[in-house]
């Protein structure tokens, strides 16, 4: 009774790039239920919790893992990479959740592949953004092919999660084609595999030379604004349309 | 010679949720650069620094500012809250970065308030989402407009930055006009205040209803897509559009 699931977001990879508020709910919980490549990640810190991985796909399992262990008294953590809100398992545990009323759930955020891969590349993402899955296994082609459109027609930088995996080679090139209807083929673009993590690489290329990029399932890649611009290696979109003197907007809240 | 300024994302508020990244960068700085405000939210532990502060709307002289201190040998962070690269310095640290090239600059990413913000919520971001700033200083209003519906067609999940100022009350009032030319009026929507410091508050509401919500200049307001939901005071956003067992995206890579 009164149990509380804390489902955190562990940034990218390394621990350096949580929360102090991730890796406390990870070092109070009695339990920490992920998915096999998360909880390797997290390394030998929390070797002495009891560890509940799962794989890629029992997503739901997963969940439902964790209220069962939160219903027998145990102070239970679900880990997701990058933050838990962002294609992460937030909603599916609120969905099923419905199911056990007398638990509590708090989400802990996290620094998702947009903010830490747009760090790497300078600032992409520094005026209006949206973020957008290459993954039609949740989502149906046509709605993810008309959020492409509509973000491009909006001129939005964008933030490309999932752009290739073993079944989906060409979505990425796919995707590209769609942009390349709105989008002139010079606009500026980047890429970044493997974000916190050992081996990080980033790279800055045309929406044209985009197509054809070699990416994999732990890729991100930024698509610029009109006004973005490559400069020095680094993918930097402007943070506003006029720049009069001093008159700025200020941060981030 | 070989400086290096970091660019620091300190997250919403509070030091709980700055990575240990983002508390080193600050730690091994002998000056720390910021608007005012963020500076007092680093509380007491970086007291022992040289703290130099401008007000709100000087950001190009505090990027001035950090490189003359770099210049003179001064190890230097400049602090943004959320992500320094959403609305924050980090872009014109490179534009006037081109005057000092013997400069290094590093982006230390940090919590965003729509990440922040949806984790208060609950998980009104767990699906294709846009980034949204109301403010018109920096971005003519017809291009604000032109994205609002932008996202409104593409039905993605809006988080919307700076919904409201001294001078911009009304603004809040007319972005839901015009997402109501798109979206029907009882679309699941909330707003959070003071994310990660003292007094947050959270609502939920429909879009009618956000039209006369009282935001101010540290709330963030989130509007659901097509799918979201309210539930016991919670804005969850379904993960996709199809769900069949198992099958499922994982996680933000």
């Amino acid at each position: 009774m009164g149990n509380k699931i804390y489902i955190v977001g562990m940034g990218p990879g390394k621990e350096e790039m949580m929360t102090a508020e991730a890796v406390n709910a990870l070092e109070n919980a009695d339990v920490i239920i992920g998915y096999t490549v998360y909880l390797d990640l997290l390394g030998r810190r929390f070797q002495g919790k009891e560890l509940i991985s799962t794989s890629m796909r029992q997503e739901e399992e997963r969940c439902r893992l964790c209220f069962a262990q939160a219903r027998k008294g145990k102070k239970t953590a679900l880990v997701c990479s990058g933050d838990a809100g962002v294609y992460g398992m937030a909603s599916l545990m609120y969905e099923i959740g419905k199911g056990y009323p007398d638990i509590e759930l708090a989400v802990i955020p996290g620094v998702t592949a947009a903010n830490s891969g747009a760090a790497v590349l300078g600032a992409p993402l520094n005026h209006d953004f949206c973020v957008i899955s290459l993954s039609d296994l949740l989502t149906p082609w046509e709605i993810i092919e008309k959020r492409l459109l509509a973000a491009a027609e909006g001129d939005f930088a964008i933030a490309l999660y999932n752009p290739s995996s073993h079944k989906r080679k060409d979505y990425l090139e796919r995707a590209c084609g769609i942009l390349l209807r709105v989008i002139e083929p010079g606009r500026a673009c980047g890429y970044v595999e493997n974000i916190g993590r050992e081996g990080t690489k980033a790279a800055v290329c045309t929406l044209e030379e985009l197509k054809s990029a070699r990416v994999n399932m732990f890729t991100t890649v930024f698509i610029g604004n009109s006004g973005s611009e490559i400069r020095n290696g680094k993918l930097i979109t402007k943070r506003g349309y006029r720049v009069e003197g001093d008159i700025a907007v200020c941060g981030d809240n």
